[in-house]
């Protein structure tokens, strides 16, 4: 069993906030993050699968796939979007980083399964001081 | 004469777009970044001052000054913001990072002197490959 | 389950000696380390803490409150400090990376655990090429 | 027990090529990795070693001793060389990340343990995007 | 005037060797650089322009023009290619980053001035440690 | 003209004090710094030279022999050290990071000169956010 990671980039708005608490409410929780307007930020992708070592290529899979699946999936729905009102998989979901990383996996696990790899890891930063990590369950 | 430069980060949203151009015009100028609702990116910003080491203290002058200057007079202002839309100092500019720069420096440079120090260099990254030195004039 | 990960950073002086030792065991031991003057380091720590995600805020814990824990117990007591002489947590310890880690576990799991999240990781590292992990146990 | 992690660096030339394939399979499999004459990278490594803290030195192992042992049995025998041509624990084996990581935990693993550290993980970074970790089963 | 970079990547092999010495002495002036079945690196090219912020766009010029320029003209020619022996450009020249420097800025300097722009600065990092600038004189 | 930058890394201690002044000016003044144990960074280091590039090699001069001048007369002198203590060339100087920059300028300039080719600058970082540059008057 080996791992192999790929890490890939986007830049998104969002903001957090709860409808059900009042302005000073999701100030306090949320505090900066729940200007109005929206702020955004350059997110850092890292997705890890694992598998055996096919002996004819030396690979679990190939990276340009896994690239390729992220590029396609996740890269190009996302960059340059805005995470509250532009994404259908995250409407009536609060884009943390956390809930954003989940559904990074439902998305991506099945892909990464077609290639016969096995997903081990969604890792997602938001800026370089703030990183979440999903491992499926 | 020697230089210090004191790098801050802040998040922000922006768009890029050109009321004087329809929809299709701006989508071919701006692309990605023309998207209406937002996106946003980890800014990092580097500001590089010059002059006189004083014998005293070993400095131009002391860097913790110049992290609170930048911080009370750009970041406070800046940080989780939306470009577009909430800073004052940006209204009726486009919100590139050229025009940011320089808005940053007419901002900047009267608050170092204070210190006798003189504006050297505003650097403004919006990702890790795009980048923005302005050098005043 | 998921990760949350927060990187803060300090800046310290500390040096390697055993008392048991003469100065060329202590030399042979701790190489350049055992400089008696001390020498220092940015230190860079990551700490991970994991738990359930609350459906109301998307969070495991607000990464406000983990870096706000972070820098009172931690970033406060030891920052711009002398790892051998001012620190009370270190007395009578080697003041190693990994005795660092395992006393900043110590100080942090009780706190975050106040939040309802599990402290799952102390990363410290001194150098970009020299890092220690520790899981608690 | 705790983890200590010691990063190096290595250049080294490789290409990905199969015998039992023609050339356009090779290409259609291994891409630009395919080109004939080789292309290369500047490897990042990192050795992560387990054990318990020996009380009067306050360490695992001595971090100067696993970079010594890193750089003598891998760094001095792949940095500016041809991981197809020149290298013989390599000979016959697709030169990938992952089978280059299989090998490394192979010469690594005893001369750690001589330390009475163990073996934790290799991690091989090809670029700063794809990475390869391998914990030795 | 305002100044943007632009940094992309690619993946090469070469090797430092001249034909007028002996394999004495190129090992003597080259070290491990001369390494007859080459080596390679990771370059980080940066390339720097100026011109005047046009009202309309707030660009210099458009960074993702700045892109594609440098990877037509650059990358797609020299990314997974062996600097001594596939590129047209570099026969005869002694693939050092100095002069892979200025052969690229030949090729640039051209194809941004088109887009109003004046070349300022090519930037080539061989490794994280040893970098190259040169200013076109 | 062509300039070649070389980066080399060293950890140190010092504090910040002026003997003219009592202590509470010196906290006003130096804050954290003024720690009276000392504290400690690891600084990087980076060194650009420039001249006309060597038919025969390819360079300006070797970057391996700017690595050796630097680790040599540096490196070797400043590293695990305490630069308020253990340095003959600091003595009597407030160990500001303009300061040190000053005075590893003063000690490479002749030596790089011995190789024919010209300092340009001496770049001091003492962490990610604090730089100081020099450029020789």
């Amino acid at each position: 069993m080996i791992y192999i990671k790929r890490k890939e980039h986007f830049c998104a708005a969002h903001k957090l906030w709860n409808d059900k608490w009042d302005a000073a409410t999701n100030k306090r929780i949320f505090g900066k993050c729940s200007n109005e307007n929206y702020h955004g930020h350059n997110f850092e992708l890292e997705v890890t699968v694992c598998g055996e070592i096919d002996p004819d290529t030396g690979f679990v899979m190939n990276l340009f796939d896994l690239k390729q699946i992220i590029r396609t999936h996740i890269i190009d729905v996302v960059d340059h979007k805005n995470l509250n009102l532009d994404i259908d998989f995250m409407e009536g979901k609060q884009p943390t980083a956390e809930n954003i990383a989940c559904e990074f996996w439902k998305i991506l696990a099945p892909k990464v399964a077609d290639y016969g790899a096995l997903m081990h890891k969604i890792q997602l930063a938001e800026t370089n001081n703030n990183i979440i990590e999903y491992f499926g369950e």
